[in-house]
């Protein structure tokens, strides 16, 4: 079991917004609540005469750069005089009770001149578009890359068939439970204390020092468990303005939590994508060429949108083998809701229109959807779509073939029969890949601490927080498993900037695999050192020969041991520490093109995998369910079946969503379903109950085999259900989510 | 230059008699002053009613066991009932001053019943000998082992040579510059805190733990720069009495300094021993057989009186090649003083018996006594004399080669003929070998601490005290050259049982190596750590690729650099500590010999080396003097040839000590030269400049390819002084040291 579970199952693990030290302050920001506008006036007077209310803070309180950002820092802590989308924060109020806080919120008079905006990517790379930030040479175009391999041009002119398309992806909302939050003191030592519900605990301080002038060093951050993460709390949302609070008001503990309808206001997104393909093959449906655009709705600030754009441009051929490919990104600002890092991480965009383009293919060859897709399927060794050759493991292949395999598709034709009265069923099998950490340019690094307690227990310094995901509990069962423990004698401690080492973001599907390659190393070290501090207790002139039992060193030649609880009583709190750190390796001699991309290209290896969908449509509304679900993963050894199948739920069931729910309903830069009265979620009755087969993938360079797979589940689902729609309706989509409208429609037409 | 010299020129650095804190209490022994009696009674009235007297502590004050000793533990802290030698502790007194001290132990009526002693090791072991010890089984006879191969008995009857012969080491004292001396003081918290003279830190907590019946847990002790201890330090002295006086006169530092007299007195002393020995071989000189029979004077405690007897008998057959041999060896308790831990431990014995052996051989072959060495020299891959596999390095035939090749050899008959008037010049060529560690059955650990501190230099924190030989500085050399940093960027924290991982003592030649080894594996992790952190920083995404230069880790591939300062800045003081360790490797399937001797048997490797003197006799007065003297060794690589020199300088000069000068002339258990005045000690003035060759030797498991070479040179100058006194007054020494009136004799038998 999950050392965590019980706790959790319980209430009485801690999360950050489960911290409220007595007499702590509150801080809230107002937002702009337009899209685009100047800011003419910001009367705080009445404002600051509510009873209760500490602080009123607006730009001209802000030390530093007031400039946020994890690469291209362009998002203001406060606007000043500008705001660029609705959720800009212009004012911060701190408080001593949330009642307060609100009503001071309430009274700050704020002036707005209306801004024209611009809400559609393409139109705001037009010569003519209001641009969204002004004395850019390259207007609202933020970044722009292109990945060429062979002459895609030439090969699709001498193609025996070319298909092309237009395919759209929809702005998605993380919906994690625990919305952004966190606390911050400023502390009389000027250490600037914070506990925050983030992604990137060591990260932040960077992003705070740089944003308000204080020396990062100065700044502490701990990161308690995240009540859900999925790149929403990868970068700043509370921290800046939390941390600008407390250099305001020095001494006490702030504490700012943002509603649902905040989070859905100023919270980033998955980014709205819009794709064009065309794809040639020869007669005999041997992919041959590809050229892939894809336009990013970006928002009016960066975060990591070229980054996003770089990673699904990488992913744009799928897991084929193609020789020509060029893909060309664009990254365009507009005064939307900020894109910023979801699972899936720009690939599920490129996913659904290359699966999408895949079963046009399939379609215009009169060909098996899946067996066009195995014919193609990308082997070790080959170059894959940006040119990296792929490593051993890399089994699509056989994702293929299990999901082919599965009764669902094997026997579909049955399944569709048996369908009952006013019920259409259809069937999608498409593959996924996903590429593991943050590729190269960026050290993608974790150093783990492991410390025997004086108890003779463990203490496990994660550094990597967990976002639910259950990589902390996964960690102590990975070091309890190295030193030959019970899992109870290990006890976690989460992100904190001044009592762990540092590590990367949690995020790139890669915090298994980067932390638990340190966490081993360090495991390695304390068996090492218990082995030669127990050989003084033992007499044993062979350390080596001695074994870790639980709660033991023992000596097999003997039949001795000393109990580990001994041993701890003898070493000082150094020795009893040990710590790893491991980066993840790079391509070697990577390809020569997009090299406009510091940071993120290419990847070494992939998770791999196969999602094959179930549908059901009501012929009467249009309704479609996705009803089975059957995914199919190369993802490194299996570790924990449980942790595995729990991930490939989640991922699969956040891309359900995208495929036939979630839609926030933009409209000129407002969020018409910005709220979960009306953004359509699925929930736990909505979807059903997922079969997983995890291949027996080895990752040699893996902590005990193992890749990542957090991600490559949620690729799955869109395109396989688009599949299955048209199998079942004979709808082919071209832009996610699907509407029952548009199901009904077509069904109308085919069969009216 | 070492990094503690100028503290060292300039006396600056701090050794343990150098801390006096103010307001500390003195406290002394009251010794027995007789070699065997019974105590009747001890009045300490008036000694307690001396002003500034704040204890008078007998037998009955000490809790615990009140047992010393290493391995066996037969020494009282206080005697009660009975003293067994001169230097037995009856009384400690703790005073204001020294001047109270020195009066109270002279005001303490001590009545002792004299009991015959023995003081003669073989008279010991007979029938009807006065017991050191009543009650043992084994009488007077602490320990006997045999160590055979072949069959020597046998081999010796076909032999067509046989020499045999009776030979005779002294007793030696140490005569380290600072005296056995430390602090303690029983804190409030209930710890016990020591700073003493020592040897063996870590292990003296449980020798005070176990004699006085403390948690050891309880016991921190710190062990500075050492005055000298060449093994005079390596066991209790002052540790036991201190910690004694500190439990009874808790809260206070209280400080006992030996003087001189008491040194002599009450400390350890090289073993007298007694070898026999017959030696077989072929016509041509091919060494056959040895039978040799070693007997060791322990005096009334064991010490490491077993260990030293097998370390001599694992060497007895010298650095050659002999299929068949059989040593015994035997150690007799006697009323004499205490026999323990020197410089060469039981080999420097055995050397001389064996190469006086190898001259009586070379004489009855009218062989050169070199050609006979170097014919026999053991080679690599051979076995030794007790069955064990030489290592790679195995070299002493070439350390015989550059012995021959030395001027002082080659061009001998010259140098003697230009002899001046009245004066005899002989050479003497011996070899020597020397097992590194503390052998099978104990594990050789050390534990090596690194910390890059909060301004990015770095603390070592040696864990193995230097007592004068320099491997603190060493280390920090050793460090430097691994981090590629200047030295001054190191500090040494000097041995702290609460500040440093544990080692084991500093003996057996093995600090260098098993220290080194640890260290350099800590190196090794902060090299690798620095470069991970500073790969964030450098925002590199191959760590391996970065180089530590000077104070930075610096990228060759951008130039750019993160100073060491700023990137300590940005690590929590648990990352910026590194530790590892290193334990000895030990001999594989050790021959089936020996096996009565749990600790020390047998050593895997070994340094070698050759030892030439030059000795001038003068006729007049038989006074010998060393005037030349060659060594080559064959140690490992050199790291320090400084530090090479010094030590075999060192050794050598008491080698010499041992051959020409040194002894305490024991009479019935009293030393009759039992100070520096009677004593003869060789100074500068008393010996040569000497010459040193170090080969080109590498010990593949050294660090930095080194082995040790604390001991070596100490095994050279008995023997060869004695060839050497043989070659120049045809006088045949078969016991040390050589005195003027023997020479003297021999030349009036030979010339007159």
């Amino acid at each position: 079991m999950r050392i965590d579970a019980l706790d959790k199952a319980c209430g009485r693990e801690r999360y950050a917004v489960d911290e409220t030290p007595p007499d702590c302050l509150w801080a809230g920001a107002l937002r702009a609540g337009i899209p685009h506008g100047r800011i003419t006036a910001l009367d705080a007077a009445r404002a600051r005469e509510t009873p209760g209310v500490v602080a009123v803070l607006t730009r001209a309180d802000v030390p530093g750069t007031n400039r946020q950002g994890i690469v291209h820092k362009d998002q203001p802590v406060l606007c000043g005089n500008r705001v660029r989308h609705c959720g800009d924060a212009v004012s911060l109020v701190v408080a001593e009770s949330r009642d307060a806080l609100a009503q001071a919120l309430s009274r700050i008079r704020l002036t707005l001149e209306p801004l024209p905006g611009v809400f559609d990517p393409a139109k705001a790379l037009a010569p003519d578009a209001p641009l969204v930030h002004s004395g850019r040479d390259d207007g609202n175009l933020l970044a722009r890359g292109l990945m060429e391999k062979g002459d895609a041009p030439a090969a699709l002119a001498r193609c025996a068939v070319v298909v092309e398309g237009r395919f759209e992806t929809p702005m998605q909302e993380h919906a994690f439970l625990e919305p952004p939050n966190g606390l911050a003191r400023l502390a009389p030592s000027g250490r600037l204390d914070l506990v925050v519900s983030t992604q990137a605990p060591f990260r932040d301080r960077f992003e705070i020092g740089q944003a308000l002038g204080i020396d990062p060093q100065r700044i502490r951050v701990r990161a308690p468990y995240l009540g859900g993460g999925f790149g929403g709390k990868d970068g700043a949302t509370v921290q800046c303005l939390l941390a600008l609070a407390a250099l305001r008001v020095p001494g006490r503990w702030i504490k700012m939590v943002w509603s649902r309808e905040e989070t859905f206001l100023a919270g980033y997104k998955r980014h709205r994508a819009v794709m064009d393909i065309r794809l040639g093959a020869d007669a005999d449906g041997t992919l041959a060429a590809l050229e892939c655009r894809m336009l990013f709705d970006v928002g009016p600030y960066a975060h990591l949108s070229a980054e996003i754009m770089a990673l699904g441009m990488e992913h744009a051929a799928g897991p084929y083998r193609i020789p020509n490919t060029r893909v060309e990104g664009l990254c365009a600002y507009t005064n939307n809701p900020v894109g910023g890092a979801f699972r899936g991480f720009g690939v599920v965009q490129a996913t659904f229109a290359m699966e999408r383009a895949m079963d046009l293919l399939a379609g215009r060859l009169g060909r098996d959807p899946a067996g066009l897709r195995r014919q193609n399927a990308l082997r070790a060794g080959e170059a894959n779509g940006v040119g990296v050759s792929a490593e051993p493991g890399t089994d699509v292949a056989a994702c293929l073939d299990a999901a082919m395999a599965h009764p669902l598709w094997a026997e579909r034709k049955a399944w569709k029969m048996a369908a009952p009265p006013f019920i259409r069923r259809g069937v999608g099998l498409t593959a996924m890949h996903n590429g593991m950490g943050y590729g190269r340019g960026l050290p993608d690094h974790a150093a783990a601490k492991l410390e025997l307690t004086r108890q003779g227990t463990f203490r496990l310094y994660n550094s990597v927080p967990d976002m639910g995901q259950g990589n902390a509990p996964t960690f102590a069962a990975m070091a309890a498993k190295a030193l030959n423990q019970p899992q109870t004698a290990f006890t976690l401690l989460q992100p904190d900037t001044q009592r762990c080492p540092p590590a990367g973001s949690s995020s790139a599907s890669r915090t298994t695999y980067t932390f638990g390659n340190a966490l081993l190393g360090a495991c390695r070290a304390m068996a090492t050192k218990l082995r030669h501090r127990a050989s003084l207790a033992l007499l044993c002139d062979e350390p080596d020969r001695l074994v870790l039992v639980p709660g033991a060193v023992s000596d097999p030649a003997t039949g001795r041991a000393v109990p580990l609880a001994v041993l701890a009583g003898f070493l000082s709190r150094d020795d009893r520490i040990c710590i790893d750190q491991h980066t993840m390796a790079v391509v070697q001699n990577p390809p020569a093109t997009g090299r406009e991309f510091r940071f993120g290209f290419p990847h070494r290896f992939y998770a791999y995998g196969a999602c094959l969908c179930g549908v059901e449509v009501d012929t009467l509304t249009g309704t479609a369910r996705l009803v089975q679900c059957f995914l199919a993963v190369a993802c490194g050894k299996v570790f924990s079946l449980e942790g595995v199948e729990q991930q490939l739920h989640g991922a699969a069931a956040q891309g359900a969503g995208l495929a036939l729910y979630e839609d926030p309903v933009l409209q000129d830069g407002h969020m018409r379903a910005g709220d979960l009265c009306t953004y359509l979620l699925p929930t736990a009755a909505d979807l059903p109950d997922m079969d997983c087969l995890a291949l027996d993938d080895d990752e040699p360079t893996g902590p005990m085999g193992l890749k990542g797979m957090g991600e490559i589940a949620v690729h799955g689902p869109g395109p396989a259900v688009a599949q299955a729609l048209q199998d079942a309706a004979g709808f082919f989509a071209t832009r996610l989510p699907v509407s029952p409208e548009q199901v009904l429609a077509a069904m109308e037409d085919a069969f009216s």
